[in-house]
């Protein structure tokens, strides 16, 4: 009468979906409307940076042979021949004791070999000729940035599905990228089941509550970046249930619905699976929050049944649809960065199932450390505002205690919001 | 002839911006288009979570009691007497041996005290009647999710300032807001300086770079929750250039240039902030890079002259324009994160001034360790797109080495993309 399911490891459902062969496409966008999204080719450097030798500062190019008697006692002193801006070339080429005035970012005359501040030297005025007084030895190549030290040309600067952060744009701007070849964001469909979902602006009635997860996986959806197309509440109805998620598929790469895939007798996905024709890898993961999930295939669709508790559905979002969404989107690390941290809290109580525990990290001397964020029962949804990792316990027969080393998978990818 | 400037500490700089009185402003925005935006109000519960006790499974819910005497060689049967989804209400109360059907997410029927879960009972159907079989004891309260366990009514749940995390988004969700009060964006207007820069559609010339500061600044004010607006080039007529600054003013909260702020021949910043009577609040930071940083304040309008050296831009915009932008945005936590990290590499060369180095970090048996991305040479631009921290050597006269703890300001506010 109820079907009984087989749990699967974790690590078995992500690598089932992961093999599925769903991929991305490329578009040509602007560059000022490029942050955040993911580059679909690497950016190559096409010139040298800096693409000549350059001042790093205002001052004088000289040249340093003229400096090699001068000292505090013995004071030299250069004409200044001609004074050049970024963006300018020098016209003259000095010859002994001449030197010329040179900005920040302007190319080195030729003739000249060192750089010298301009805080360092005193400035003459003689009638219409103008001197400078040194009073130290300048070596050769002092204060220059020399053609090629930052970057040699043809060099790979950025890899293929990085993504646009503000440094990685001061690069493309530097390599004439104004337009700016990146993955096209996903569509995800996104449905809610559930007779007892209100929208965020009904009155609560008895028995009900409000839609919270569809909010919460558009915005996953678009943390991830992809585009969150929201098609409202799945009708009680099978026929009318089956037909909307047939027309959602024809708009979106991935559909996710949140609830209905349980074993109750109001749970329509699975016969809607059955329906379609849809290949389920797996109806049940070996996991807490989340052992309901289903993620199944139709025609090169990606359909994810996401428990409709609220922290089940958020970890199933984050270990079972981000990584293909992030992989479509070109990424070389589609997963969740892991890494581990030290425990500030006990979990006595044994569970046969690998544990994703809601946590918040903290960083002292050096050392990360975790502890949970409020109760860890998976209808809970205010422990998810806080959370910025999961604590990854794997099931046992015996609990963890405070002190434990345990693995993270932190709720960002490499470290930084600029990454 | 050259203006000396005295450098004042970091910590002086970023307090003397932030003792400025610049303040955001508030605005209604729909939930769905709320991802990544400041609350402006704190999110307190306007009901209990859950707003009833209901059953976080599928399952049967029964009177504890009838089960006292059930085990493994001692089954009991009740007769199931009605059947109720989520958001539907029981209409008839259990008696002695009676049970009523319950899904997932359903209020707990008057008159039972505990659910059994689907799959640990037999289901047997006699002519029109429907039975369970039970074969363990089941105690009072068992498998109940009850009423306000999650959050009490009047809880503050988030606080002002916060940025709207999927998890976040569930919260508003949850308690009704299908309007959010949020932070109005502020607008940020950029100018780049440099007779230097090309844009990036353009052709190299001999001399001539690719502006890639602007389009950088963008993206870090985007980063910041900000609104950019570029204005293009500055002129390098004094005064067109002033006139430029002036209408910009008008348009913008905060306006920011690169370059133009050194003491140079071409550098017209300094003397704009004169002319505008603008009150100067430093003009030089005891840092590496960025120490030719320029704040000025003028008419309730903050003016940031950043360096116009890509990396000295990008840790000038970090220290002293985000801070003051987080806070118009109402963030109780403005400043970047700080953590301590060891040192992976060494730094023999003493530097008078406190160093900045963009690094990257790794975690490693939860340790922080840190190396940097590259030249530290303040005009690499290639740094800075593997950057995710900086790594802070205080000035003095010893170098620094592998295996040292030295401070990190981590390019993310709270460990999380999500926050």
């Amino acid at each position: 009468m109820v079907e009984r399911r087989k749990p699967i490891p974790v690590q078995e459902a992500v690598d089932k979906v992961m093999a599925l062969s769903y991929e991305g496409s490329t578009e040509l966008i602007s560059l000022s409307e490029s942050d955040g999204r993911h580059l679909s080719e690497d950016v190559k450097a096409d010139h040298d940076v800096p693409p000549f030798d350059r001042s790093p500062y205002d001052g004088f190019a000289i040249r340093s042979v003229d400096t090699y008697n001068a000292g505090q006692d013995s004071p030299i002193e250069l004409e200044v021949i001609e004074e050049i801006g970024a963006g300018t070339v020098a016209t003259k080429i000095p010859e002994a004791n001449q030197a010329i005035r040179i900005m920040t970012g302007a190319p080195i005359p030729e003739g000249t070999d060192a750089v010298i501040m301009l805080e360092l030297v005193q400035e003459l005025q003689v009638e219409a000729q103008h001197f400078i007084k040194i009073k130290r030895r300048v070596k050769k190549g002092d204060n220059l940035s020399l053609q090629g030290e930052d970057t040699r040309k043809g060099t790979i600067l950025v890899e293929k599905g990085s993504i646009i952060t503000p440094g990685v744009k001061a690069l493309l701007a530097t390599f004439g990228y104004a337009k700016v070849p990146v993955a096209v964001k996903p569509d995800v469909g996104i449905f809610a089941t559930g007779t007892e979902l209100l929208d965020p602006e009904e009155a609560l009635e008895p028995g009900k509550i409000r839609n919270s997860n569809s909010p919460m996986i558009e915005g996953q959806v678009k943390a991830a970046g992809a585009n969150p197309l929201y098609f409202g509440k799945l009708d009680d109805d099978f026929e009318t249930c089956f037909t909307s998620v047939q027309q959602a598929l024809e708009k979106v790469d991935l559909l996710i619905t949140t609830g209905g895939v349980s074993v109750g007798d109001y749970d329509y996905l699975p016969a809607i699976y059955e329906k379609l024709g849809a290949t389920v890898l797996f109806n049940k993961v070996g996991m807490r929050p989340g052992s309901v999930t289903t993620v199944a295939e139709w025609n090169g669709k990606l359909l994810f049944g996401l428990s409709g508790n609220p922290s089940a559905c958020f970890v199933g979002f984050e270990l079972f649809a981000r990584p293909i969404l992030k992989r479509a989107l070109f990424s070389q690390y589609p997963y969740r960065m892991k890494s581990m941290g030290t425990l500030l809290t006990d979990f006595p109580k044994p569970n046969p199932f690998t544990r994703f525990v809601r946590c918040r990290t903290e960083e002292r001397e050096g050392r990360i450390y975790v502890k949970p964020t409020g109760l860890d029962k998976s209808g809970s949804v205010t422990s998810l505002a806080e959370a910025n990792a999961f604590a990854v316990l794997p099931g046992g027969t015996r609990g963890y205690k405070s002190g434990d080393l345990v693995d993270l998978i932190h709720l960002r990818d490499g470290g930084s919001d600029y990454l």
